[in-house]
This record gives C-alpha cells, sequence and structure tokens, in this order.
C-alpha cells in the first residue's frame, strides 16, 4: 500500500544517544524550552492550550461537571431542569394543551405554565396527577419524558457521587518559598499542611528546578534539575511539614543570587503524592514557586499554638507567616 | 479415586529449561507464532476467537453495557423501556384492562394502550393516577412492577456511573510510524497526544518487535524484540511526545530494508500505562504498528502553531503531518 | 495500672531467630500444620471456622449481598419488599385502614390488601393516588414509609452498582493438574483460560507447593515450598496459558512417585493477580491442587480449533481435555 | 515584586545535613517531641488538633457522612427530612394553603399539616396528588422542591454506596502487647485477627518504637526505633497472627525493664497495610501500645476451639487471653 523507498537503516555507534537519553525534562519537551513563562500554573495545570480535535474531547463533559465548582455545578443542574420542562411544555403546547387534563380549574395561569408543571411533575416522576395525559400523543411524551425523567436521575447520581468520591486532598503550600539557615548550611523551603481532617499517609515530594541556560552556541535553552531533599517521603502526616533543599557544594543553587535567579527564569516545580486513608486513594498535586515567589533570608514561624498544653494545636492560618532571619 | 502408574519423577539436568524461560513472547504463546495476520487491532483487541465457554461468560453483560457506544447504549435502554411496557401491558390487558380505572374517557386509543401507558407510568414510578388498578390481580401486577421499575433505575443509576467514571483516556497515536534522521543516527518514531483535558501523570510505554525468523530447521517462528527507547517514562504529559528507538548497531533494525520488513511480517507492539490525575486512576492502551504503516525516510512536523506568544497552542489536527527527510 | 515484675529484657545471641525468619507458611501459621484436610478450597476459600465476634462482623451484610448469586440476592430483595409491604399494611390497618381513601370501590379486596397495595405505592414512590392517607397518623407513616423507600432505592443502587462493578475475573482453572514430558525433562503442569471477553494484562502467578514432613523428632510437620515456573508472569492474556514446573534437580518433586504425594498430603496453593484492562483493577484468584486431583503421565490437548484459518478460535470446553502420555 | 538583598548562597560542605537526613520521625516531627501524650490514638487518629482554615475544610462534609457511625447517618437523614419538609410547609403556608387543592375533606388536621404531607411526597416524588398545587407560585415552589428531592435522592445513594464501599477491615489488634519468651529469648509480641469473613491477602505490619532519650545537651528529646519483626508479611490472613519482635542483642529493647519503658515514655506504633480480596482496595489500620498496655511475662493463649476435628475453629473472643509464663 506505500511504496517505501529501498533504503538501508545503517545502524552507526552514537555519541549522542546516549546523552540525549539523560535528558531530563518532566515531559514538558523542547517546545516549552522557548518560552519566558510560567511552566506549572498555582492550580496545578499547564501553560498550554489544546487546538481543534473532536468535539467530545474538547467538550470532555463528564471530566468538566465533576471538576467545576458546587455553584457552577447546582447552577449547571437547575438550567438544565428550566430548559428541559420548558422544552417539554412547548412539545405538549405543539400536541394540544387541552389534552393534558386537569382536575381543577387552573386556566388562569394559561396552557404553557400547566404544560410546564405537567412537564416538572414528570420528569421528577413525582406525577400528582392532578394534571395528566389524555391524548394518544400527549401519553407517548409523557412516557418518554418519564424515561429521561428516570435517566435524568440515574445521571445526577453518578455525577454526584462522582464529585464527592474523587481523590482529592486539600494541601495547601505556604504562598511563598524561602531561603533559610538550615544547620550549618542554608536551604531553600517551603511548606505544606493537609487542610483537612482526613489522613494522609506516605506522602512523597518530588522538586525540580528549571532555569534558562546558555548553551556552548550561545542560545538559551531550558534545563532541569532535580532537588534532592532533606526528606522526600513521611509515612504519616499529621501536622505541617516544611520541605529543605539543603543548599550545599552539590546543589545546583550553589552560588546563586537573587539575580541570578531572576535572570536565569529559575521555576520550581513540585510534585506531591499521598495515599487517602479513609478512600485508599492516591492522590496527587502538582505546586510551582517562581523566582519572584521566594523570600530571601527569611524563615517560617512555628504553626503549633501552646496556649493549651493538653493537645497539640496547628493553627492553619499561619502557613504563611514568616520572619526575618540573616543567612548563614 | 485414580490409578496414577507408580512412575517416579527422576529429575535431570536441563539444557533447554533456563534457555526456553527467557523466551518472551508477551504472552501469544506459540499458536499465535503461525499466523500471518496482525497480532493486535487498532483498538487494542487481539485477533482471537473464543468458542463455547458458559452463556453469562460469553454475554459479559455489565462489560458489553459499559464498554458499548453512547447511541448504542441509550437504544438499548429505549428498547428496554418499550419492551418492558408492551410486556406488562400484554400482562394488564390479560387480566383484564377493564380493572384499570381511568378518571376520564381514554376509550379512545384502546385497551392495550391505557395498560401501555399506566405501564410506563408505573415502571418509572411516575404513578399520576388518572389510571389506576382497581382489582387484587391488576393490584398485584402493578406493585410488582413498580418493584422492578425500583430495581431498573438502578440498574441503569450504576451503569450510568459506570460508564462514566471508566479508567479512560483519549490519547491518539499518530496513523503512522516513521523512520527518520534522529541526532547522528536515524529513529524509527511515533507520536503520541492526549486529545482531552484531563492531565495525565506518569506515562510509561513499553515497545516490542515481533516479527517471523527463520530457525535452523527450516521453520518460520515469531520472535520478540524489546525495543529500546529514548525515553520510556515522562511525569507530565502536557503536549505531544514523539517515542523513538534510536536505530543503532545494537537495535534488531539494524540494517533493514523495508523489504526485510515486509517479508519477516513485522508488527510494532505498543503498551502505554498513565495515570489519570483527576480520577488517580490507571489507564492502559495497546496499539500496533505494522510494516505497511510505516513511512521511510519521513519525519513529523511539529504540531506547535505559534501564532499567539502568549501561550503553547498545541495543534491537534497535526498529529499526523509528516513530510519527506534524507535518512542518515 | 499495672505491677510490672522488675524483671530485665536480657537480649541474647539467638541461633533460631533467624532460622525461624525464613520459615514460609503463606500465613497459614502453626495450627494448620496438624489437620489433614485441603488448605485451600476450590472456590478460593479457607478451611477456617470463626466462632464468636461481633454480630455485625459476623453478617459481614454488605460484603454477603455483593458475593451472593444473582437469583439469591434477587431472592432476598423480592422477600425485603414483600415484608416491608406487610409490615407497613400491618401498621396503616392498626392506624384504621378507613382513613386510607379509596376514590373508587375497593372494599372488594379488603383492608389488609388495600392497606398492602397503598404501601407498595408509598414504598417505591409510584403514588397513584387512587388510595390516599387522610387522617394525621396514616399520612405521618406515609411520610415515613416513603422515605424508607427513598432509603431503600438508594440502597439497591448502591448494591447492583456495587455487585457489577466488583473486580471480578472469570479465569477458569483446568480440573486437574498433569505430570508431562516438557522439553528435555518432565513438568508439573496446569492450565488456565480467562473465559470473558475482558482484557486482563500483567497476569501473574505464584506456585507453593505444601506437604507434610517427618521431623528429626518424629513428628510430622507441613513445610511449604515455592515452586520454580517457566514463566511467572505475562502481559498479555488472549489464549490459554499452560503453567509449567520443569522439574529439575532443584526442584522438590525430585524423584517423587505418586504414592509418596499422597502419603506426604501434598497440595498445590496457587496464587494469581492480574489487571482488568476495563477497569484497571487489580483481580485475585486463588487456587489449589491436591495430589489426587493430579494426572500422571497425562498431557494437556490444544484448545486451538483449527477449522477456520482467518482467525484463532479458542475452544473453551477444551480446558480439560488431556491425553495420556509416556514421562521423560 | 520583591527586594530580595543580594546575598549570595554560598554552598558549604556540612556535617550534619547527612546525620539530619537519617533522622526517623514518621513525619511525627520536632514539635511533638515535647509533649508527654500519646501519639497515635487506639482508633488510628493523632493527637493534634486544627485551628482554623476555611469553613469547608474543617467541616469536610463529605468524609464526616461517611465516616460517621449508622446510627448518626440515620439520624442526621432523618432531620434533614424532618426538616426539608417544616421548611417547605411553612413557605407552603406563606403562599397561601389555600391553593393545595384537596380532594378530600383534610382540613380537620390543619393548613400547616397540609402542607408538610404535601411537602414530604413532592420531595420523595411519592406524588400521591389528593393534595396538589393550584396556584402559580405554589406550582412553581412544588416544582422546585421536587427537584430538590431529585437531588436529595441522588446524595443519600451517593453517600450510602460511599459508607458501603468504603475500604475497611476489621481488624482487631489484642488489648495489649506482652513481653513473653519466644524460642531461645524473648520477644515483643501482640496478636491480631481479621474479624470478618472477607479475605485479607499481603497482610504487611511495620512497628516504630518510641522513647523520650537525653540528649548531650542536657535535653530530652524522642527517639524513633523500627523494630525487627519475625515476619513482616503474610500473604494470607485465615487465622490469628501473632507478631513477634525478637530481642535479641540487636533490639533497642534489649536490657530494659518495664520502669524504663515508663520512664522514657515509650510508645510502639503499629502500621498495617493489606489487601481486601472482595473489592481490591487497600485497607490501612494504625494501632499503639504505650508502656502501660503491656503485660511482662505473660503470653496469648491458643485461639483455637479443638472440639470439632472437621474444620479449623477460630475463636475471636479468646483475641485477648493471656497467661503468665516465665521470661527466659
Amino acid at each position: 500500500m506505500n511504496t517505501l523507498p529501498k533504503q538501508n537503516l545503517h545502524g552507526r555507534d552514537s555519541q549522542l544517544v546516549e546523552q540525549e537519553g539523560k535528558r531530563q525534562d518532566l515531559g514538558f519537551g523542547t517546545k516549552l524550552n522557548d518560552t519566558y513563562s510560567r511552566l506549572v500554573n498555582k492550580d496545578g495545570s499547564f501553560n498550554v492550550a489544546h487546538k481543534n480535535g473532536t468535539f467530545w474531547d474538547r467538550l470532555n463533559l463528564y471530566n468538566r461537571l465533576i471538576t467545576m465548582t458546587w455553584p457552577h455545578f447546582l447552577g449547571w443542574v437547575l438550567a438544565f431542569y428550566l430548559l428541559a420542562n420548558g422544552f417539554f411544555a412547548g412539545i405538549y403546547v405543539l400536541a394540544g394543551a387541552e389534552y393534558l387534563q386537569s382536575t381543577s380549574d387552573q386556566s388562569f395561569y394559561g396552557p404553557f405554565w400547566k404544560a410546564f408543571f405537567f412537564s416538572s411533575q414528570t420528569l421528577t416522576t413525582v406525577g400528582y396527577g392532578h394534571i395528566a395525559p389524555t391524548s394518544f400523543l400527549s401519553s407517548i411524551i409523557a412516557a418518554f419524558e418519564s424515561m429521561m425523567g428516570l435517566l435524568s436521575f440515574a445521571l445526577v447520581t453518578g455525577l454526584l457521587y462522582g464529585r464527592f468520591s474523587r481523590p482529592s486532598a486539600h494541601i495547601k503550600f505556604s504562598q511563598r518559598a524561602v531561603f533559610a539557615p538550615y544547620l550549618d548550611v542554608n536551604g531553600w523551603m517551603f511548606r505544606v499542611i493537609n487542610a483537612r481532617s482526613n489522613q494522609l499517609i506516605n506522602v512523597q515530594v518530588e522538586v525540580t528546578m528549571s532555569r534558562m541556560e546558555l548553551k556552548a552556541d550561545g542560545d538559551h535553552y531550558r534545563k532541569y534539575y532535580p532537588l534532592a531533599l532533606e526528606r522526600t517521603k513521611v509515612t504519616f502526616f499529621p501536622t505541617n511539614w516544611t520541605l529543605v533543599h539543603p543548599i550545599t557544594r552539590e546543589s545546583p543553587l550553589h552560588g546563586c543570587t537573587p539575580d541570578d535567579l531572576a535572570k536565569s527564569d529559575t521555576e520550581f516545580l513540585i510534585l506531591l503524592r499521598a495515599m487517602d486513608d479513609t478512600f485508599s486513594q492516591e492522590v496527587h498535586r502538582r505546586y510551582s514557586y517562581r523566582y519572584d515567589e521566594i523570600l530571601w533570608g527569611h524563615k517560617f514561624r512555628p504553626m503549633f499554638d501552646n496556649s493549651q498544653q493538653s493537645m497539640l494545636n496547628l493553627d492553619l492560618d499561619k502557613l504563611d507567616e514568616t520572619e526575618e532571619v540573616a543567612l548563614n
């Protein structure tokens, strides 16, 4: 079916293949290297827009209905309910509103509204029966509508459960990272808490630093460095956790000044993974700190409120509190 | 209960056991070696038909209802609804349609349709009551039918949720793989994108090449080679990803011509695994390229649309765009 | 609160601790060593009964309702429906059946059945209204019953979904294992198929042989040996899979006769683990072959039906077909 | 946006960084070191209270509704039902109770109760129709209420399913741990059983001992030691499992007396992980034994009831039975 030229794949030894295989870009690829914008947004999404593709893929309906906020979701449910009733009311009127028999005199609000209320009673399967279909056509429509009601019930039930049961963890990151003294050196630090009462276990964090560097050929390109952390995993996560990258001689941050970070468009990419104890679900969070979200020579204040001695008191509002401190 | 002969399992040293244990066939087995047809279809299924087995296993009802397309699924729901109502309408007529009391004169559409509409009002539990059972028998049937309605509600709810929440990822593979220059050698390449807005993380790909080879005894048999990739895993997958098998001296493709691939019935089997970020579900995709789905001396065009500088624009419709290029 | 004696935990070097740590009993413990009955039943359960414990733990309601057969489940739903209606009918009669107003003359089937049908119309929320509560008391009961109906709906929906979505795989094991020639030695073999059309991937099998052995002190005790398999994992599982333990000099079966297996009460315990591709769920199966379920000098017949050349045809009914063969 | 001082991160070699990285505190952090209270409560929660944070995070509604006891849950459902009906009844009365048309004379229980019962019939979508809305306003309210009823159905369905399908295992720990002879040394032991009939597989246990120790600078601080166990994992868990930490010379308990444990506020933290076989869900349990919950010189009595020889009989009520024994 295709006319391949009779070429030969003469495999050669390559100096570059092995080297290229070691490149570490987390999947951002080479194209993303040229942009001077954030790689990871604060909500964990990426700075990439999609064009074209199929309608359903772009709509991604289930995903949207699951991830939208509650007011939006309830708004859409209400809108759907009103539209569906309006739509069916129109059909009943076309089929003859006089065939919706009324046990009482309800003419005062007109045929459309009678049909609208009948529709709502059919769609929700409440079916008082004080309005009821009497013609063949209106009976058929009502039979179809009540089946649609049944399916809508089912759909909304599934969506509500999907929304509730979605793996989620309200892990909060401190708004800023800091450079602070750490033991006998300095460290780059940020702080996380679990804002909910769900227990999270086996929490793991990976941090990758990304910055523009000058190539030998004079071009700039984006390079990625995994940052060594004091601790990458905790079994339990009952309190706050300050993650520390100690700036030793091995650190790619060794010798950096604030200006260096700004010029090289440095961004710290964070990937957090944990197991929700209540639902045994793995949860993932992405976050990023850019060079202008880092406080130089600040340290985090303790989040514990020691007024009561009986129990440890973690004050969630103190997550972002820092104070100035001299660097080592 | 059985009369085993009094034989002895005299274990011996075997030259063949260890060697056989190293054979790598992904589970296709020896029987599949003899066929000259595709191993993995484009939709990820296998070229194997099942015969016999139990009725329920062959029906595999839940799996079918979950994986069929939406139009098929809704069609089956509608068909079930009509059939169930027709069935119960017949029973009500047999039990005496005159025992379905009507508050209005609905005789104009006959006893069957009266029973049909009553049935639909019972099955969906809408129950207007303008038709109601008056005999013991029709009341019993209606009580049973409304319970069936309850169970149907439940079933459809479960099915809808199952359909929506099923781990799925619209990962699209380029229709063709290519042989293109790669660094200082050539490479076998294909391209994947995530067609949806769901984030996928920890995407891993394995590629196995399968081809017929001539045995020492003159027979042909199918052999399997894992192909080394430039990169087998990315943490994030925001844009397109071109997977590259570099054709170095170690590659089983070393020295191959298009004719070689055709004669040996070469097929590239791909297994992709990723984690859906929204639902924390693992998703799997299988794909395969046969020798006649590979473009020789073509490379993929970039998928980025750089008209807008503010944000990266991935044009999903460019997935399959290639252009000719001279091989190294 | 407790009066511990002032003893000292003088830790010593122990010859036995390390040795004991190597014992491998899969968790059956020492007590199960004394019994001469099957360890693992054909359905994967264990030969252990539980006594006492709390009522709810013993009832284990959800688990039972999920794992019982469909006829049992539907029988319980129907029984619950009849009982609930009978119960509420009794209450309505006690509260005064005359307060269930009827729009038609339904006295011919008596107050209990009127109340029974009213109850069924309330519980399923069908609510025709041709029977309706008129007293305060019967209205209160009906309001409560309809809420119970709502909860029952919810319950049955959850149970149906739970039943359907439960990780399950119809993996069938051959009824008997065989001792057959394998390459240049013999092998202990059994065969598995996936009876359904769901794809299973990453199928892994572990086999442990358990038998009674004579201790130095003259007592018998049960010992466990992991058996090396030709292959322990396949990526895909489209056809049948014959698992082979080659009987080389290293095998614990080396030199065994059928009598040896019978005398030592040998049992082969099998643990199979796979990933269901459709739902991304891990599925587990346990199985066991006892010494009297093994055919000595038999081999499995192929399961492929080659009458049609276009596609491979796996005949599921041939799973258990064997034929005699001379051992090596 | 921030004015960073022009400091330089002069990375130095550090003696402390590597050492600190080895510290093992399971995530309790340094703050928890100062308290003389239990780290892990008997129900697996931690002794940490949260202050402030957002209202919804503190409420954590779904989690609460899923984890509360059944009587509490059903109580809330009933309370919600009564409140919702009361609320809507009030609105109907405000909108004019006379517009709820009654087919029978129900004036004897007053307009509020008529509205209340109408509301309950609307919310549950039972809709008898013997009370029905006749004004535009009451029809609109009823249309809205029936939609709320639909959503409530959906919500309760999801919650019930969430409650049932939540990964849970009734693993019971013996109320006390013991110091008992073990082989030729002593051991610290506790016992677990699976109280339900669900099978658990791949059960893994980790034990960490935590105690206060005197630093070189005279301060006390809390240290954590992982305890080596005779066995950390079993494949099957059909009977009871006694976990043993053998007190050899390597054990941190070597040479301890009961007084030592009390003075150093010793606590044994246990993390158990298993796979529920029925639902393929991972389940996690935390538990802890404090120094005053340990019996010195006691051993566990067997839990098997050997009265019936046909099958092993595990008596769950004997979990806590111990008897005195002389230590090695």
